[in-house]
């Protein structure tokens, strides 16, 4: 229809083809993009589908899949094998921040990389981060993921020889202010070599990990 | 003067002397008001006092003596023995927040408490502050200025078996918002136990300690 | 399973044991964390608990207690005595302040500490408060909640010779801002002595005067 | 000149004459609005004058006066006599809300009214102003001025049986943000009467106030 | 019950009776808070009271009275005339503002003070004010409501020669935020003599403004 | 240099030349940009360059002239007519909103279009803008400068039959929050039809006012 | 009803006659108020309308059409025709900022003007921009609409040779803060002549673009 | 001395060595630093040093170079080389930003990486981006530095095939808010694989670019 213009040169252009964002937009209105999508591309995504839209939507796209803690669904070939070297480490600080930090991980995984994940090694309770110390040390490039005080990044940073993407959750409550505590911490990081990314966009930060990724393989080859 | 009603029963209803904020007074109202206070109180205390403010403050009282990484002024006996068992130890994460935690050892001392001071052991370099664990397991009491992200608090609290005050700082830039950063990461802190004071407020911090101290110091008799 | 770490060593490291926080986590979850700890942990407490989250974490785990003011639930011995001499007083501004008031006391007294309550004493009746002098008078360390202007805290650490924990709650409406004004209110206290907390957080109120009375302990052996 | 349409019937209409507020305008503008204005005006204030623009005025406005404390610079008549009954009570919380206060004080004696001043009785130290409520009591109505957490209009409104006018300053730092929380205490105060003009407004809060009496003044009539 | 301390001098104190806040509160509270109110106070009111709460509390208290605009239930005398002098002048801005009028007007006249409305008067058509400054001439005392930009007090302010109390109101979207808009330029009037309350506090303005006429009322005396 | 890349192609693209904005550039950097504009355009302008600055600049660019209300300098012709119909009116509400409102007048002449100004018509006293509603109706299109409270732009978009740009000012203090205030104001307008500018931007709302009257210019051929 | 104070001169004084707002308002006041404008006006709209209130207003209100993508309801003449030569090109940034760009569409079209609509365009696909340059090059006046970070306007505006109204949206999450984000990037915007509007105000940006439209056509007479 | 404990470790664990941040050190201090520094690296940097205390600098520390748009100082070997392959684009928005987008080349250069600059291509005139696509063709990763309304990134990412920092500058004012509204629209960015650093942070920026080329090359090998 109208109402959108699919960016079918994306892929081309920066590597990653665009993605629907589901807010705002009638079930009808995705199904149609992911049906023009889907000419064109292998794997097409949705992200921010809740169940309900992913009822209706399930009725109207033939071959969708759902990823329920990740809130994604996709039109994907059978299997999906990682298509670069490197992998992904993906941390979260609390098990509340795992809808964030599963929208990274299948986002990553649908763009073909691979992914290593580390659930609830938030700072209170440091050792959880120390004792899997390989987890920073094998990785490409790492997302990390945390709400309330959103400090974990500052430490990993701290601790890594590789990029971190911080992505800070709406996780928490009163000064929190929906997510705006974790991220100012995460911006006023005192260590180096930290890139942010929006409130619970952990969309974002695997595409951002996934450039780091694939640059490393262009630059390789 | 009229401009000022000391509140010289402070000291018998909370344990603390009234103390002078030195802004938006002159050295005229400061040095009057010290006068009134020296008759009932062996220590007498000023904050916030730049050197220019000191240099006119010395030529009206007697006395006076500076501490100016604390941009404190005081009246004191010669000698300033500890009053209470334990020890407040008080931890800094990086240089810059020196004046602060210096306010907040100076009034510790000043008010009779034992004091041990660890600067620049902030979370971008987490072996400097694990290397110091003694610090933190002989605290009775502990005090963490941090400025920046201000992520120091949360990983002292996981370590620490005794409460903490966590004193945000303007320093920083940008997204630091005069130091809006630091104290929303204290208040979110995952790790419980944490109480926090204003942004710069080495002085309050120092004063809570205290009262811990004492209260612990009542209950043991 | 992989979405939690429990970090067991907690309460050796800082006396207090994990205790879950209700809010993004699946009823399922926070059933499997609590069979968990239940192992190792006699007490084990989950706070920010609906009634009808409570109805279905009943039906898959033995033997819970619900304290609904308080909206905790928690698996606990028959009974339940202080452990620590002294008294956590906790004050409250007004009735619509109790949910986040009785948090601080259940948790208090689950953790071992002897709680006195006294609740809407706030300053616009200023009699209210000084008719209950005695309460603030025997008390090892205060917890005052108070919402709107949160002007109760700085009332009382004029009267307290103990530490004063402030708790600013999201109970008012417009210019409260979801809790922001008592909590700056409480921030900016001209009453030193006072160490704050997050919006609404009677869980980490009651850990910090726990620690608190438990510095004591230590301090008197 | 162009650059200024006096409004000349304001005394007419509101029963104040226009007063001129110092920052941003020229001394020579200053001064061309107050001859323009002592025309038909016996009393001619201006707002926010500082000293070094008070030096530069008093060359170019002849019988200028300078209230220093109040920042205040009016012509006048040689005695200013209370032209109204009843009394405007005015207390400030802290010696460093003078200014704040002084412009409030001159800005009603300069219009008229009787004002009795009571400084420095914050809540920190509550027998205070206890021991001062004759204050309280004989005042038709009352302005309170506070900074850092602007507890003492609450205090004050639960004791009054008259209306009250908060006054928040800008004294404090770090999360007092400019005066924001004073600001935000008083807008929710639970003591209701109370209406809060701008930080350091004491100016408005002297017109409100006047208005105030002089309601009373023409009922009664 | 325990959960509750009527301030029940509080109207020989202030002048007016404590009055209920619905909200945070269960229907039981709020009835049991009734019932000991009525024993001392011809006029008992709870406020913010939403019609499914109004329809438990009649089953529980005896002869209540229910204002659906204002969203206020009282227990009342059969009739109730004005007490006082003199008029309070109560303006909206828009017909959506109507539930915070009406909440300051019932208030008003519960109190025993004589009222005028005016609705839908704001600045964007500002003939119909012009054409209405007859209530604006004949009231003691003036509470303008307004949502959105809120600037009709202002030009209120400018015409009238009596206090004005200035009510800020919710209504509105985007970057009214809440009301933060109408409060901010109610609280920077360039007009003084304006006194302002809370975001959607028609009930303060109504105690505030009855304080005016009351201090009128006794120095006519 | 490099440090510049002058858009030589806007005034054929959109047109306005581009216009040089001084903060954070060199005087250096000002004069090549002067040097390399002039060209190529008959006028060019250089806005928020203090009188420091002009004096340097003056000794590097030959026939530069300086319009010190605006803080504006340019390179112009002898005379500067206007070349379109219609005329921009330009209101400001107080005298300190001048500097800001000169610069769009002067930006808007300096452009080729015909300026009427008012100055000093603030809403606290509305009959002085009532008494010149000449100006709003014989304008094409209007711009309204006002700082405090920025009302006037509402009241004025009610009466005119022309678009009105509104320009916030950071002229007040305290809860202005450097123009946040007005600016809110002025973006809340219950008056449609009104466009608003960044606070202090006198140069942005002349060239919106010169788009549209270039917008009527070229419709009518 | 006395509720609300229809504005019969507006479209008089400014042109466009009053507009109802539904929020806030009961289905049965918004019915009162069309039927009194239905006696002076051809067309008499009402906004934000959600379709439950229109289905009960339907019921009320002969001869009323929904037009649910934007979200109006108006009483119209069987057919509109453009009153006005040009055309406003309204454009929108993403597909989710459709109910706001039709609410100004509807609007504009419903007023008499011409409406091109170019839907989905943002920045991070810029080809679809450049490549419907004609929609921007045949426009009188241009409508941009845009959510999330709001970059579209600043580049229309660098291309376009006619005023820009820019309309922030509340389409996004985490630091879009309910369109605050957009709202500042439009503010901000270092392209010259584009006047902003409030968040998700479409219906003011129409009414805006109209004003131009008819300046344009009476200064061409 | 004992006020800085040197992350010696930081290089070997992270890749990159501590580097000295100026702001709250004294002169003295930061010469300490740099000696202790220079025992175990080829290079030391220093970051936000004002040219005066650089003056001070250079008489404590030999063989010092000061880059003076950048504000850096360093101790370097006498060439630096780039040791890694690739190249960092680094494009800045306006002239204002040159500061803080040289703070990113210089760093970026003096830890071994290759650099091209880019200046002065903000969206206001979006060709001049489009005809220097080869820059951002050819890069490895870039960094985009914008103030104002920071729309820059977003366009740079709809077109780049590599990873992007992006740096909001505190440069622009009014509704910029320190920086505020350019952080907001990149962490808003519609176009993904956009990573943000605090506001004027170009050190950060370069660290994080630093370690992205890094891991390309350790993944080649
Ligand atoms: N979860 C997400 N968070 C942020 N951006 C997203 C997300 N999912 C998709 N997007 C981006 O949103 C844009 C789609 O916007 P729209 O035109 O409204 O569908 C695409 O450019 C995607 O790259
Ligand atoms: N311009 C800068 N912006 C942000 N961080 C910096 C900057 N320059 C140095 N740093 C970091 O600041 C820390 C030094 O803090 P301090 O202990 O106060 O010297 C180091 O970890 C550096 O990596
Ligand atoms: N200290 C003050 N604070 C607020 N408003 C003031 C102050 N002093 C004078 N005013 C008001 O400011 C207005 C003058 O604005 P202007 O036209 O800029 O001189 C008058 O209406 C005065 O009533
Ligand atoms: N969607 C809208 N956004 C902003 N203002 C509107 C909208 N629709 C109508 N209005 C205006 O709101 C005013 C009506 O306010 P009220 O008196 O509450 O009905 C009128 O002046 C309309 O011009
Ligand atoms: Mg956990
Ligand atoms: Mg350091
Ligand atoms: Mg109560
Ligand atoms: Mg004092
Ligand atoms: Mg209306
Ligand atoms: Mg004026
Ligand atoms: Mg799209
Ligand atoms: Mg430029």
């Amino acid at each position: 229809g109208d109402f959108a213009k699919v960016d079918h040169h994306r892929a081309l252009r920066t590597g990653f083809p665009e993605v629907i964002w589901g807010p705002g937009k009638t079930p009808d209105q995705i199904a149609q993009i992911m049906e023009a999508m889907r000419q064109r591309n292998s794997v097409v995504m949705a992200t921010r589908i809740e169940p309900d839209v992913f009822a209706t939507l399930e009725t109207k796209v033939q071959g969708l899949r759902y990823y329920n803690l990740a809130r994604i669904c996709a039109i994907t070939p059978p299997t999906i094998e990682p298509q670069y070297p490197g992998t992904i480490g993906i941390l979260s600080a609390g098990t509340a921040d795992l809808a964030v930090a599963e929208e990274a991980a299948v986002t990553a995984e649908l763009s073909g990389f691979h992914v290593q994940r580390l659930w609830d090694v938030g700072v209170a309770g440091i050792h959880r981060l120390l004792n899997n110390r390989h987890v920073i040390e094998s990785a490409s490039v790492l997302i990390v993921v945390a709400g309330m005080e959103g400090a974990l990044p500052s430490v990993v940073a701290g601790l890594a020889d590789c990029p971190v993407v911080a992505v800070p959750t709406s996780i928490g409550y009163g000064a929190s202010f929906g997510g705006l505590a974790p991220l100012l911490t995460m911006l006023n990081s005192c260590a180096a070599g930290v890139g942010v990314v929006n409130i619970d966009n952990g969309f974002g930060a695997a595409v951002l990990a996934g450039q780091i990724v694939r640059t490393a393989y262009k630059l390789r080859k």
